[in-house]
């Protein structure tokens, strides 16, 4: 493997790259770029039109065949690199063990990057969630749910924090993903006639009384405090799970899966 | 306070008790003791009938005052000790800052525990469980579904996990749970007449499509390798979300909360 590059020293400037771009978000805005890991994550990554620019593999746990095979002619075709377990074990998450880290380049997530490929949309719009792992739950289940597209309104950070990545399973790559301010992304709803179905806890029909069956966006917010204001002023309609426990609240993950297969429920999957 | 027990050695047995407690189940089940931790999972384990033996509380947190507040007449009254603000931070989670910490002691969770209230019970049943945080997020959607029982099959570990109690906000005190093994499991809903809808990919009906309304056991495997044959073989009927996407793999709770409230819509809520 002689052709192929190789880095062995910790202070390579790859590496510290690669753990820069890892830990800051304003590194990845900066420099359009964003790590990822994991053989699935690869591939959604490729079959989700993402442009690799580096492939970090280590020898004693994938072989250089299997990298090829993943990659095959992808154009323009990235930098293979092999790496030492060592470096592997500095770049790379505790629990992994697939042995694959690859660079790729961030995509632009503005509202009028959203297209749809159906004129009967259904989507999810997430205000403000708070934790890395809930978006990627919500992006597995877009992605189970074939959503058209899932909206960050009030994004706290950027999507392409690693545990993001790691908890969506790279559904981020495949998910048609948008952000916005949360006016920007009412006024994107209203221009696309969308029903805005918010959940909420008051002034609100039970969510298998509301039609879903026409163009839908279904609106979660957090578990601390959910929707704004702006959100409910805005509403065509709110919409509430009925609960009957000790504590009633759903992890927001949980609670946006139930509304969203109630809808495809209506559709006739 | 004088007339209060107060704690300010970290090497005091107490706390070392506590420790040892959090982190060993062994522990926990030779001493028959758990610990938790904020306000609301103390309430909700006196509402749960949870006896409590000693309430840690941190008095630049938390006032003597609205600890007694929440124990009230609590028969028998469990032992209030005064913690100082080093102590708290040694025995809490780091992100809470309630400033309570009490032991209680553990339940029986025996199959022959579980009674119900109806006679027309609607329970989920979860073989194996990979992670405690899986677990706290069925017990959330158990509450709020307001589910007759939850069972654990095959667990892989004790209730009383720290990051169970965290997870479930609690609801682990006021949701009737019981641990068996798969084939007990099996022999307790045959016996109860109960229906066994799986979770399952194979030979199975869209969930919409099976009726829910009798005696129902919704019964999840684990994300990796599913249920276990023997679950498969003794189904009433296997059952599957329809998916569409690149992955196809929901988190457990996710899946589970979507079958539960497809049988709580299909009741009439």
């Amino acid at each position: 493997m002689s052709y192929l590059k190789a880095i062995t020293s910790p202070q390579n400037p790859t590496v510290k790259n690669i753990l820069s771009l890892k830990e800051k978000s304003r590194e990845r805005r900066k420099k359009g770029l964003f790590v990822l890991e994991g053989k699935k994550e690869l591939q959604l990554a490729l079959k989700g039109e993402y442009q690799l620019v580096t492939v970090l593999f280590c020898p004693e746990l994938i072989s250089l065949d299997e990298i090829q095979d993943i990659i095959q002619n992808t154009v323009p075709a990235p930098e293979i690199i092999s790496i030492s377990k060592e470096i592997y074990q500095k770049i790379a998450y505790r629990d992994t063990t697939e042995g694959i880290v690859a660079l790729g380049k961030t995509k632009e997530h503005s509202l009028d990057t959203l297209q749809f490929e159906n004129d009967n949309p259904l989507i999810l719009v997430a205000e403000a969630p708070e934790k890395p792992g809930n978006i990627g739950a919500l992006l597995r289940t877009a992605d189970a749910a074939d959503l058209d597209g899932v909206i960050i309104a009030n994004a706290r950070g950027d999507l392409y924090n690693p545990n993001i990545i790691r908890s969506s399973v790279g559904c981020l790559f495949t998910t048609k993903t948008a952000l916005g301010t949360t006016t920007e992304v009412l006024d994107y709803l209203k221009q696309h006639q969308i029903a805005i179905n918010c959940a909420a806890l008051s002034a609100s029909k039970s969510y298998t009384k509301v039609d879903l069956t026409q163009p839908t966006a279904i609106v979660v917010g957090t578990e601390a405090t959910g929707l704004s204001n702006e959100w409910l002023q805005n509403a065509t309609q709110n919409i509430i799970i009925p609960m009957h426990g000790q504590i009633d609240s759903m992890n927001v993950s949980v609670s946006a899966a139930i509304l969203i297969f109630e809808a495809r429920r209506q559709r006739g999957f």
